[in-house]
């Protein structure tokens, strides 16, 4: 089977814009993308797009109308907030199976509106499907058995905010790009401890786009140079649990789907360079260090603690400044995790590259439940 | 590339099941297409689920919290009334691009609640995201266009609603299984000239499944005896045109989709021995004998005088009863064309049985647009 590349893939600056559409907002990502590589449209021969809020909407065929209608195939897929990497992996699949030399993958959503109501302030849903406060509980919960297992403090956990709040001081497409110290996260508004309003995800509209290749394509397009090798491409769901459904072990999900694009790839924790990872609340930073294996059990805090993790350190992580500071519009996220790390793996991440990165992971959760794992190599 | 068999497939029988959530609803034609082929949940490998109107709220795995957790993938996509054709699109896709030996694909919905609102008696929404009556209109408007070129009647339109609902009789899955003659059906409530009342597709709640597995897994498991090939899977958009996006031009879509998908399966319309196509309203159905190239340009009018598209005619159309009688419950309906017509190519349809049938068409578009198409093939 043939391998597939990302040979184009942009996202726009992560915001909040009530005057644009949702297939607007996608547009614009897509139109970059495409821009990436040089190409446009009429080149694309299907589009998968991954949307949320507005699943039922036709989202991907009007961006279509937006940027070019072509009557090529068009997939509308929704995971909650796997559904950017689940559109990723089914244009990844697509042309993985034949189907396609070269496809487009798009994610976007628009926060200010639809399924998960208003917003309060900087990101945290007061209410809508899940009801008020269930994520920020279940991620504070999840976080103080971490602490109760491995002495984790709240300090700890408050350093992650502080780390990925600098890195996005570097990342000119980062909703905020604020320098945020340890006093300043851990005085914020307690929303569930330990977890505060900073270590909260952002609630922003945004979208990213990947056009993706087969290995042939994108030489016959002179696109290899640039490109970057999709060595994993996995999707769980929860096991059995006794646990509401709506709310995921987000432990194990993350686990399996971790061990499965290891085995994917045939890499192994020690071979990544850096991770874009599932930050939603601060407390789930920490937990996925041990998920991903990037450390050993209980060993989380010891790695926030050395830096190991930051920009400079030995495995940094959500250098991009992650769904704490970039932001996270929940269809998009996923792909915009591709951007991130592609962007390292061609060397052009400017004042927060990290430096010889050759090998990449994304990870996102999604709760109801889906985890999406990718594992991303620079074209040889 | 591997060919991909469906080896399992059923629906439940389409009707109102207000007390049952989507997910339920969903489970019930899951179990069944996996009792169909003596397999279990814990059997497949992947779920790829079809639906509309709750498809932000991720249905497919609710579906495995009914039937079974086992920490599969789960991609939930929705396409309007193309959506259970694009799952069961992407279920095969997963299996050509040897993802996966076996998956199972879910259509569903449940058409009472949600997105289109309440409907006014059999089956037509007064409101709802589209605008009160505009379905009926575009569809009686393209059926007018083929009368003012053609000289079509507003009798042989009548005659398409005659004959589904004659087919249904015989279809105990159908909603309705009730003979109704031409008087009845052209003296039923105007909707929107020509489309009376029992012209229109009826609104119900229903799902349908098919486990989709590659031929070597179809013959380790013994089940290649009733399997049935998918021999071309083709999903198109509409092109450029100026119309509102939201109304497809309900015939270049379906022209373009079956041109396509005669020339993957290296077929002709001679070759095809029944077709389950997307009679949403009864102008459709005499459209799409044309755009399906089951007749010339003109001659769908006399295809339903002279019978040739009626059970014991050259080419049945519709022999489950169709959208004007089975019903159409959006999700679902995709992949419960593929039920019916692997049912005939097996041999197991009964009193509505197409003698003799080898190849068969599926064929579903959705507004805002898609159009998907399947050809399938009895195994060897």
């Amino acid at each position: 089977m043939t391998d597939a590349y990302v040979v184009g893939v942009d996202m726009i600056k992560f915001g909040r814009f009530p005057e644009k559409s949702v297939p607007q907002i996608g547009a614009e990502s897509a139109l970059l993308a495409l821009d990436d590589c040089g190409l446009s449209i009429q080149d694309m021969e299907a589009l998968y797009c991954g949307n949320l809020m507005q699943a039922s909407a036709m989202v991907g065929q009007r961006i279509l109308q937006e940027i070019g209608q072509t009557g090529i195939p068009v997939v509308n897929v929704s995971n909650a907030c796997a559904t950017g990497a689940t559109a990723f992996r089914e244009a990844w699949a697509s042309v993985k199976a034949g189907l396609y030399d070269i496809v487009l993958a798009v994610g976007v959503e628009q926060m200010g509106r639809g399924l998960l109501g208003g917003t309060g302030g900087k990101g945290i849903p007061k209410e809508g499907l899940f009801g008020s406060g269930t994520m920020p509980a279940v991620f504070a919960e999840a976080g103080m058995e971490h602490a109760r297992k491995h002495g984790t403090t709240f300090e700890q956990f408050a350093k992650v905010s502080v780390k990925n709040h600098h890195h996005s001081t570097m990342n000119p497409k980062a909703m905020y790009q604020i320098e945020t110290p340890l006093e300043t996260v851990m005085n914020a508004e307690m929303i569930s401890y330990p977890n505060t309003k900073l270590m909260c995800s952002v609630n922003v509209d945004g979208s990213a786009a990947a056009v993706i290749a087969t290995e042939k394509k994108a030489r016959e397009l002179g696109l290899l140079g640039r490109a970057v090798k999709v060595c994993a491409s996995v999707l769980t769901s929860d096991r059995w649990q006794e646990r509401d459904l709506v709310m995921p072990d987000v432990n194990t999900c993350t686990q399996e789907a971790a061990a499965k694009a290891y085995a994917m790839a045939g890499l192994g924790p020690e071979d990544i360079d850096l991770v874009e990872l599932h930050d939603c609340f601060a407390t789930a930073e920490i937990l996925h260090y041990e998920n991903l294996g990037l450390c050993g059990a209980g060993e989380a805090g010891r790695m926030i603690d050395d830096g190991e993790v930051a920009l400079g350190g030995r495995i940094p992580v959500n250098v991009s400044g992650g769904l704490l500071s970039k932001g996270h519009p929940l269809g998009a996220t996923g792909i915009a995790n591709i951007y991130e790390v592609s962007t390292h793996l061609r060397g052009e991440a400017g004042e927060r590259q990290v430096q010889g990165a050759r090998i990449g992971m994304t990870h996102v959760i999604g709760l109801g439940s889906a985890c999406g794992i990718h594992i991303l190599e620079k074209a040889a």
